[in-house]
């Protein structure tokens, strides 16, 4: 990790979270598209005040609930995903349980695999990809990221996806699953397709999401979180979380 | 050029640049950095719809009257810019005509060659500089950007920046230079700071220069030229850009 940015910078953790992924590149988890996307995200954290916004909380609230009432959980892993949370991935495929699946637009074998070996250094056992034997075809989709294990992706009810592309999200909701997006451009086809969107940064809704399994857990009953999960507006989600964004942009204008 | 792309990606222009940058980041042109700078330009341009506005135009006009109308106008070029319009750089320079100088923030002397041989590629003869022998210091600025070349930027009248960090911009002005920035963040301090600011993508921005620039040159005289970059009002600008930014946020709301 970097130690040049000094701890008092107003924007400390946006930097060091941008030298982990510049880090996460260096040792090759990340692709140099990967570093672009993040520069997007960045911008749209900005936009948002990089903090979580209330219905971000409900969002992810009902994120875990969807999970944990899933048949057949998988959470989605790419590059940036696996360089700013390997714990918390892991920690949270444990928790629900849920299958990891590695899967990349920007694909290749050595990304792969040391994707898959980041994890397994936090503690992940049989991570899926397109290293394993088993694979099928997502319908309608062209791009790389078509290429899914037949026992992950292609047979999961509930798909959570990170920094996602939406042509992806949307072949995965016409085949009839459930997507959970995390995702901070809550105009994105992504975040507009998927079932739950999640519209924060990552590296503050992983540790949440975290709590919030363990808490729902231990207090409620599958009947609570599916009925969490069936009646969340994921369109009111999106227009408030897009609303918190103008408010912010509406100030800028002012000191123009 | 990467051909994983497909063709019918509804955001094929974004990606197809996404990946020139890229292969500019590979062939050592573009730092690491500059990529996600890169993302975050491309955050606002998709706040923009990724299209030239009414305002950028005028801007535009604006821009190369003021190039045209000056006796000693220098284009700046980074990685970033290279990477993405060599061509319309050499073209641009070669149609006012200004000179071209290479100023780095992440400088190298490697960089600096190379982006120098990618402009002598495309036809750039004599760019500028830190590996030329004569140079000044921009007063009040500690970046490496400071370094400019004695019959470059240093003795400029006008000097056309992009994708620039607000330090220099402020240290310019300061100098008593007018300076054009093509910026697609509007509330940058560099876009606030700037004479003239196009809030445009460089990749959409520099041909419709190259035909302005054209036009300009057949159809007026000195003096509408002096007389348009004199009365361009470039906190109008901004206004009008952010609005129209606002706007198409606001409708996005509605079809969310």
């Amino acid at each position: 990790m970097r130690t040049d940015i000094p701890i008092n910078h107003p924007r400390f953790i946006s930097l060091q979270t941008r030298a982990q992924l510049v880090e996460g590149f260096q040792s090759g988890l990340v692709s140099s598209e990967g570093l672009i996307a993040h520069g997007r995200g960045e911008a749209f954290d900005y936009l948002l005040g990089e903090k979580t916004s209330e219905f971000s909380v409900s969002a992810i609230e009902a994120a875990c609930c969807c999970l944990l009432s899933a048949t057949h959980p998988v959470i989605s892993v790419n590059g940036n995903f696996a360089a700013l949370c390997s714990s918390e991935i892991v920690l949270l495929s444990n928790l629900i349980p849920a299958r990891i699946e590695i899967n990349l637009f920007h694909r290749s074998a050595e990304r792969e695999r040391l994707i898959n070996q980041e994890l397994e250094n936090k503690g992940a056992k049989n991570c899926l990809g397109s290293f394993s034997t088993k694979s099928d075809i997502i319908p309608g989709l062209s791009s790389n990221r078509r290429i899914v294990h037949s026992d992950g992706i292609y047979t999961a009810d509930v798909i959570m996806v990170s920094l996602e592309d939406g042509d992806r999200t949307q072949a995965l909701v016409e085949m009839g699953k459930k997507v959970i997006a995390l995702d901070l451009n809550p105009i994105s086809r992504t975040a507009r397709t998927a079932n739950i969107t999640v519209v924060d940064n990552v590296i503050r809704a992983m540790p949440i999401m975290i709590n919030v399994v363990n808490k729902l857990k231990q207090e409620k009953n599958i009947e609570y979180m599916q009925d969490t999960a069936y009646h969340f507006d994921n369109k009111k989600n999106l227009t408030n979380s897009f609303k918190l964004m103008l408010q912010g942009l509406e100030r800028q204008t002012i000191s123009i």
